[in-house]
């Protein structure tokens, strides 16, 4: 693991866009799969208007690695709480074409580690991490670690899916799916980050504790090629 | 060939940067050739700026692509035409470790394939080219671009090569050396940084024109994976 | 460049068969470019024994490296020069599916840099050399050095042509296409093979002589990961 | 993960002595770390052959996994467990160099990751399995998953130490390194042998049971590129 610790939430924006842009800058096919949430929100800006500089970026191209389906009342899908952030803070800004983004839905998700595979695989992979230690979503109650894609029925014995369900209002959701450990561990480099006091006792645990499978993100550490980047609130428990 | 304009020098010296940290940022040992002369004044001084900001760089090493020793008159070395410059504006700054470093000199240039090969091989190379269509220390005149390196000695023959002696004053110099064509060839990435429209010509002969010996940046497009970075004024003749 | 010399034709496919079948066996998409024409023929056949036991090759996928069009007096393709062969010796008896196989054709040419760049670009390519110098269709008289793929308009003026159109009886060939040097530059291990004492001074001259764009097999010693094997008669003009 | 399954022990020692030699042969460094043990005899002994017909095999270095160092009563280490047994089948009968070979023991084991880091990381690692589920020196009882490498102190509580002890006569053993999962995933190549009925169920329970931290082996599943090559008794459990 490579870990960085920068001042500030912007500037974790600013280096991570930096690293993503970086990445893109090659003669070659480079192959990207990026995080949704809150926590990249800042470095999708910054990335937009850097990538606005680049006249050529059709060698990009983009996975999601998990999603969420959300139903109406009629059980019609009517919106994917992974692809619906990403459309609006990035994909749309950042003008990406429709053939150069590979969406995961209810038909494909089994496909995906072949689908990437046959793509030859990905080469930089964005991820963050919960205070409950999920990553994509591999939570800690239904983590499949031997899975490189899994389906998970959303449950009531879950703590996390009332309030889930909730959120999404007169909607629903049946299931989600996400990508596993064993598809992170064939990604040439994945890059997490983390930023603000609230989720310092999860970097600890993720980062020095013991690797635990209640805790998800504590596998991270297994990745061959990781950086770690967090903001100096995330850090202030970790071993400096 | 991946070609990016950007507006000036600052943004050419702000993206290149951007891209030598983020190849650094990696858990692995990330092997760097970067270029004296000019062009990266200014990238290296953003360079070891964001550099102060990361603890751990001890992955990164780096190694000279060509040198001309310099020579008091009872012919003892007195300096190192290109390693005295990168030392000055970044190896020092930088605080780069003496064993992080490799510099080619008189006993170990014709090592240098062997050497790099046996350290894993380049990940990054960072290069200008002149407006006389040299890259490294491949001149027009004496290109060998069959040899990973080689030693030229320095003749009135070559244009460039009284000046070269009168600009360092009492000292003299008698050989330079230089990875060639087939040792670019095998970096995993390449990276040429050029601005100002006093290159605007060399550019466009460079990237458009036929491969011409006489002109050894034209064998650049050779490269596999080449990103050239240039500002709008360097830019100014090629097709947009 | 690795140079290996065996002792004879059997001993050289041997060898081939097995570096090729090895790098097929891998958990990821393996891209592979082989040569037609007579150097393989013997190594295809123990490739097809060795790959009928391996039960699963789904990750393999070929793509042609040169073309010509046979065409009959109404000018309506009947036939490939190469794939032709290629299916003969070696596609049919792999039964290779049609999903895994590219061919190089009058449509697509133009396309099969992008079209290779997009699956991942090449892991092996086999080539072999004629004694006149060339590999691929790259021939002494009309090859693009800067070009990743090109067409040549086969023409009187070029010695091979005319013994080659008798070759095909009735039918008559207008062009051939191939991959050029930047793109074999691409890929990530090229392998050589050449047997047989007539091609004793064309190896040396590839292998020892000076850079030649007359002789295009002298370029392959820019490659940055290729290996060459030999029999003996093949070899026996080049240094111990 | 890439599954074979070959005739019998012959096949496999043919097939896996081939994938070693390919991989040696190519123009760049070449870091491999090969199994001791049983399993591999018949493969060393073809690979042996094999190498004697390539001139230069300079290219290639070798690193030991894991070790065992043997005292004798005045607790004088007089053997090495597993560098002994590879030196007598493979690094003798091969000629290898001293300098191409880094072998693990009490001073440097530690050092290991950051070593092999330093050298460009490990290319390919050939590794067997136990019929208790153990790879390299990774037990059932003490596996650390997430270590690189550590140390094991030999223990009463482990029921294989008692026999081990045995086994060599008047010496014994204190300690046991090893390198951990966490420097398998930086392999960039795993291949994994085993061969007859006896490990038939053990090869059932590590490749299709679940991940079971007791059944180390059952975590070889998360390589990113592992080659399993079984001959027909080992794999007659398995599904087809």
């Amino acid at each position: 693991m490579k870990k960085l610790v920068v001042k500030d939430y912007e500037a974790l924006s600013e280096m991570t866009a930096n690293l993503v842009l970086s990445t893109m800058l090659q003669d070659k096919r480079v192959n990207l799969s990026l995080t949704g949430g809150s926590t990249p929100k800042r470095m999708y800006e910054l990335l937009v208007d850097k990538m606005a500089g680049v006249e050529d970026l059709s060698n990009v191209f983009y996975y999601t690695f998990d999603e969420t389906p959300i139903r109406n009342q009629e059980d019609v899908v009517v919106g994917f709480d992974n692809l619906d952030g990403l459309n609006r803070c990035f994909f749309e800004p950042a003008a990406v074409e429709a053939g150069h983004l590979t969406a995961m839905n209810d038909e494909n998700y089994l496909d995906f580690p072949q689908l990437m595979a046959d793509d030859g695989g990905l080469d930089l992979m964005l991820i963050g991490m919960g205070d409950d230690g999920h990553f994509c979503a591999n939570m800690p109650e239904c983590t499949q670690y031997d899975q490189e894609v899994y389906r998970v029925e959303l449950s009531d014995i879950y703590p996390w899916n009332a309030p889930y369900q909730e959120s999404i209002g007169e909607n629903h959701s049946d299931y989600m799916y996400t990508l596993g450990l064993p598809a992170l561990l064939k990604v040439k480099h994945v890059v997490l980050i983390v930023n603000g006091v609230k989720k310092a006792q999860a970097v600890k645990r993720a980062l020095e504790g013991p690797l635990d499978a209640a805790f998800p993100s504590s596998y991270l550490r297994l990745l061959p090629n990781l950086t770690v980047i967090l903001d100096e609130e995330a850090a202030e428990l970790i071993e400096k």
